[in-house]
């Protein structure tokens, strides 16, 4: 069909052709990385650039930027330029915590095991019923003026309530907090994943049910759902993690193939966690750690290093990639923003964030060797950023059964945001000021 | 609407649900990549098995063990999971052509790059036009039952005259012949592709516009083609290798993301030289000429280690796709087999291959300081292997402009199946026998 041209009745054989739509796709995805990657090239030619800024802020802001070009030239009208919570989900977000869980420090991790699970089950609790609840007390006061369910409110805070490990690892990874601290903080964000699968698909459940019809039962299955969800992910992940050590076992003859086994399996593990609606994140963190346990001592040094390399390389472009689509999607998704739903939402994250955090330290205190300090407990509950999995989760919500889901998306950009901006770019000085103890400079 | 169940008139949440459709595609592709790695393993478990047959020809084997169980469970009605053409020029193919350019041995390709050239573009004209002379003169003696155009005829000797890469170096890699030996026929397979790009789709083009209304302008068009899909390709992949190498030249403070840029610049220039109908495999081997060429300097050496082995991965991989799946798609695709087109076919294939490559090493001889014995023109003669590149286009062709179609698929895949089989089986015992001069074993 591209081959002809019409001249004086009959076809002519074509010297060009064209047909660029069987390529776009891949074409349109590969510009994408090219523009994000020399982005970030970019902004490390400027030495004080990433030095004020760190590297999330400066990709949403390019995001923004390029969404406003976008939306000017109006070649933006269709949803092709948005972040697709799907997308996000499959492809996105898996490298990310593939890697945190591969690389992950196993003493660090293991020896907080304890206070890391406490913040992750109780904190994300804690965060989700005072924010629910708080949120609906303000709705029923008037003080918002929009009125909004008990269900739909929960249905909110299960979302905002948990902390992000993609903008954790994106601040913390800058700031060099000591290793005890960002173990801490980190491993809080990745567990924390079961209670929010937990909360948010029993609230999405809920509201596909009816506030009428709920009965006792649902909050009992609800409950071992929880069970379940993380049990079964962890499982998974170990299952599969386990498959890998028996497999490399016997690669010594096609050692060019043993970092492929490392990808395939744990992205296997987190869509067979996420087919069942179990938790992938804990399915792949401890599918990683299991993984390299195991598997790292059968494969040849050369594997190891291209898993090492590009493994990071992926979870990096992954990061720069929603970091950008989070600015570009604010400038052209529509809105509604409402000040005062916005306002309480922020204030009611930052507080139950405190309290939680110093609660729990207070607990975990009476029985840690190391206990965790004033300045720890502040660090910890500043740096417990939103993020991509909070904005995508809002874009999953059914608009048919929340009718305020355009609400909900534009208030978790805007905490989002304040959390990445502003908790974000003062996190430094803070803890420098603070004096915290960091940690010693590591070269990889 | 995998969360409700119906139960005495009001839904119940569910414990556990599952939702697979939305990481079906994924799970499936991993799962295959799984399976053949696997199989990979096996085959190397017993030893003598690789010995004896070369790695294709198993693979292809178990490609059919596959089909036949799909076949008799009747899973495989949907052509879900035959070979699919455009999957295997967009995804499948490049990255066994970017690692082949990538690691090209520069100093014998340059060396031996007129003998190359002559027969990548002379000998593969001398195959398209003596094959689709002869088959058409056996169908006008009626030697060949079915009547066929010297148009089709000429379809289908363009498609089937090209030395195939990845067949090529599936079996040379294993024999190990001496490096220049394995050059000239490799890269034979390479730079050919420009001439079958051009022939292929001028031949496609000329059926779509009907041999009554062929002038002799349109032939004239073709020809000059031939000189823009040639350096128009090789100008794109060189220009994105250059790209590659001032990009690199910045990327001191995201060392990590330094083999994104190798694999997506590569693509890029595939893809682009795919999208305007030149040719993508002299593309992929020249950018990845100049690409390693300029780039690795400029890379750490953890960078360089990571693009190399896990280029190499990812070549052995969809290698062992294709292969699999030429087995798999042979018995679940439908067939239209006719004795005389394919023995004929055959019987051509094998002529022409030798007069022409006994023809230029008497030409090339008379210039070259390392002139081509008897032995080495009997070995490139052999080692004219068919492969997925001429059944993918096969599959390609328009059934509605060539009623042909079914006939020229199931012969090309005996073809490829011949040659794999029967001179790659072969191949080894036959340079044993004539002493052919071998590469020395070096340790990468």
């Amino acid at each position: 069909e591209s081959h002809k041209v019409v001249t004086n009745q009959t076809h002519r054989y074509k010297l060009v052709s064209f047909k660029f739509d069987h390529v776009e796709v891949p074409y349109v995805i590969c510009l994408w990385i090219l523009l994000a990657c020399i982005a970030k090239i970019g902004f490390h030619l400027y030495d004080k650039l990433p030095h004020v800024f760190p590297e999330s802020c400066l990709l949403i802001t390019l995001g923004i930027l390029v969404g406003v070009t976008l939306f000017f030239t109006e070649t933006a009208s269709s949803g092709q330029y948005t972040l697709n919570a799907n997308t996000f989900f499959l492809f996105l977000l898996p490298p990310i915590i593939y890697d945190a869980g591969y690389h992950m420090p196993n003493r660090a991790f293991f020896n907080n095991i304890g206070t890391i699970l406490l913040l992750a089950v109780v904190n994300t609790l804690w965060n989700t019923i005072g924010i629910g609840m708080c949120l609906y007390g303000m709705s029923c006061l008037g003080w918002i003026h929009s009125s909004i369910s008990l269900l739909h409110c929960f249905v909110f805070s299960s979302l905002i309530s948990a902390v992000d490990p993609v903008a954790v690892l994106a601040i913390f990874e800058e700031i060099q907090v000591n290793e005890i601290l960002y173990i801490i903080v980190f491993g809080e964000s990745l567990l924390n994943d079961g209670v929010t699968v937990v909360l948010y698909h029993m609230m999405d459940g809920f509201t596909e049910i009816g506030e009428a019809n709920l009965e006792i039962v649902d909050f009992v299955t609800g409950f071992a759902q929880f069970f379940i969800v993380v049990f079964g992910g962890t499982l998974i992940g170990v299952v599969y993690g386990l498959v890998g050590a028996f497999i490399t076992k016997y690669t010594d003859h096609v050692r060019v193939l043993e970092p492929l086994f490392v990808f395939v399996l744990g992205y296997l593990a987190y869509l067979t966690a996420e087919s069942m609606e179990l938790s992938g994140i804990l399915a792949l963190t401890f599918g990683g750690i299991v993984m390299r346990h195991y598997s790292e001592l059968n494969m040849a040094k050369k594997s190891t290093t291209t898993v090492k390399y590009f493994m990071k390389m992926l979870a990096n472009i992954s990061e720069t990639i929603i970091f950008m689509f989070l600015g570009l999607s604010t400038v052209i998704d529509s809105h509604d923003f409402r000040l005062d739903f916005v306002l309480f939402s922020l204030l009611f994250c930052l507080v139950f964030r405190v309290t939680g955090v110093m609660m729990l330290s207070w607990l975990v205190n009476q029985r840690r060797l190391i206990r965790l300090s004033a300045i720890d407990q502040f660090i910890m509950s500043y740096g417990g950023l939103r993020g991509g999995i909070a904005f995508c989760l809002a874009l999953l919500l059914n608009a048919e059964h929340i009718p305020e889901r355009q609400m909900f998306v534009t208030t978790t950009t805007v905490i989002v945001f304040f959390t990445v901006f502003v908790q974000g770019i003062t996190i430094k000085p803070v803890v420098n000021a603070l004096k915290v103890e960091r940690a010693e400079e590591v070269d990889t």
